[in-house]
């Protein structure tokens, strides 16, 4: 399991590199493999799926490495984070599999700190991460996280704030955070973080647009103490109060 | 302000790699400037402060970038995650120095995903991250926040969780979480993720003995689906249940 990061060649870690030239087998979602450069790919098997094809890929994943292949299976930003290595060996345990193949996963730069790095420091106190995405979540539940997160005071990140047929969800997590933030709350948008197309946008609470938003967006609702200024958004630690 | 990530030169990132070969002037604290490799220190500027340094630091590195030089504040992780991100912004917003220095920050493997790596994947779902440090946050409001998190069903990951003078609050913090989860629920404890002297350990929640963890460890507290086998940890998102 090897996270490629962001995207941009800069951002991928030796070591993940290592692992895709020594692999015999490269498993993934097609726009992940895409990622990877060509001449990484040459002379070995290359295996994609498409949207929501996560089992086939798991499944076909897990047959290339019980033959003794050396197979990485790619996620953009870090495969641990809403990625692949969770099902890979929630798939390992279920078949019986942890004598015939080894899973090690290494982390890439997940979405949500090169989003923020990009806004500038919005992670810099406690934060929730929440997805959006109802498919494989109840949406009562998704909601119960936003409104706990929102009361205690976390800055909120969201993944997978809205799609063709999410529209609604993002405007009523902005509503959720209204309940308990003033409207000057920053709110941070990046699209395609480190990506051709790259958008990043940071707005009062009361002010952002959700439609602004897309699926590949990671999307940062301050906590109370958070700021915006120059277009950057950051969060307080509290050292200047205490020490000055 | 650069990532460092974990401190094994493989998981750092080529943009960070090459902001520090390129700098003028490395700041940070001692740590983690001895984290940056003898070669790529050669001819340059070297400032390094002690803990608590904070503010010395910043103060220090916006004085060599206000003067024109190529700066670059070093931090292990992401620099962005309780890192110095946060403060070199607000300093900069408060001292107006906007027109003066151009600040950048660059996202490295935070201690996060390098620690859930090598549990397995016990992020692959919604989790919050709280420092369990009150030197800086009062202690009622890192209560407030453990138990909203574990109320609403997060995974729960805690950094700072132990320190000589820090004894007793990873225990409360698993005590609340006990409110809201079962004795079987896993804990996960990293201890120096990729760096020599790495410890990795799953426990069952009532099982778990907080004075393992020291200063530089990683804790995660699984939500009510994660689960141990074979000392990995993970989180299941759903995708077995919703296809299978």
């Amino acid at each position: 399991m090897v996270g490629l990061g962001p995207g941009d060649a800069g951002l991928l870690c030796p070591k993940a590199l290592k692992a895709i030239e020594d692999a015999q087998v490269i498993v993934g979602y097609r726009p992940y493999v895409d990622m990877v450069q060509e001449p990484l790919k040459a002379g070995k098997t290359v295996i994609t799926t498409g949207m929501r094809g996560e089992l086939d890929r798991v499944g076909r994943a897990l047959e290339q490495a019980a033959l003794g292949l050396s197979t990485v299976v790619v996620s953009s930003g870090d495969p641990g984070v809403y990625g692949m290595a969770g099902l890979v060996l929630e798939v390992v345990e279920k078949k019986g599999l942890w004598d015939q193949v080894q899973v090690e996963v290494l982390p890439g730069i997940p979405a949500l700190t090169a989003a923020a790095a990009l806004l500038g420091a919005p992670l810099a106190h406690d934060f929730a991460v929440v997805s959006l995405s109802d498919l494989l979540t109840p949406w009562e539940l998704i909601e119960t996280r936003l409104a706990c997160a929102a009361q205690a005071d976390f800055v909120i990140v969201l993944y997978n704030p809205r799609s063709p047929k999410r529209h609604w969800q993002l405007g009523r997590a902005c509503e959720i955070a209204s309940e308990h933030r003033g409207p000057k709350t920053p709110v941070g948008l990046v699209c395609q973080a480190f990506r051709p197309g790259q958008k990043i946008g940071v707005f009062p609470l009361a002010g952002f647009d959700p439609g602004a938003a897309d699926m590949l967006s990671i999307v940062f609702i301050g906590n109370s103490q958070t700021r915006m200024a120059k277009g950057r958004m950051f969060t307080p630690r509290g050292y200047m109060e205490k020490y000055e």
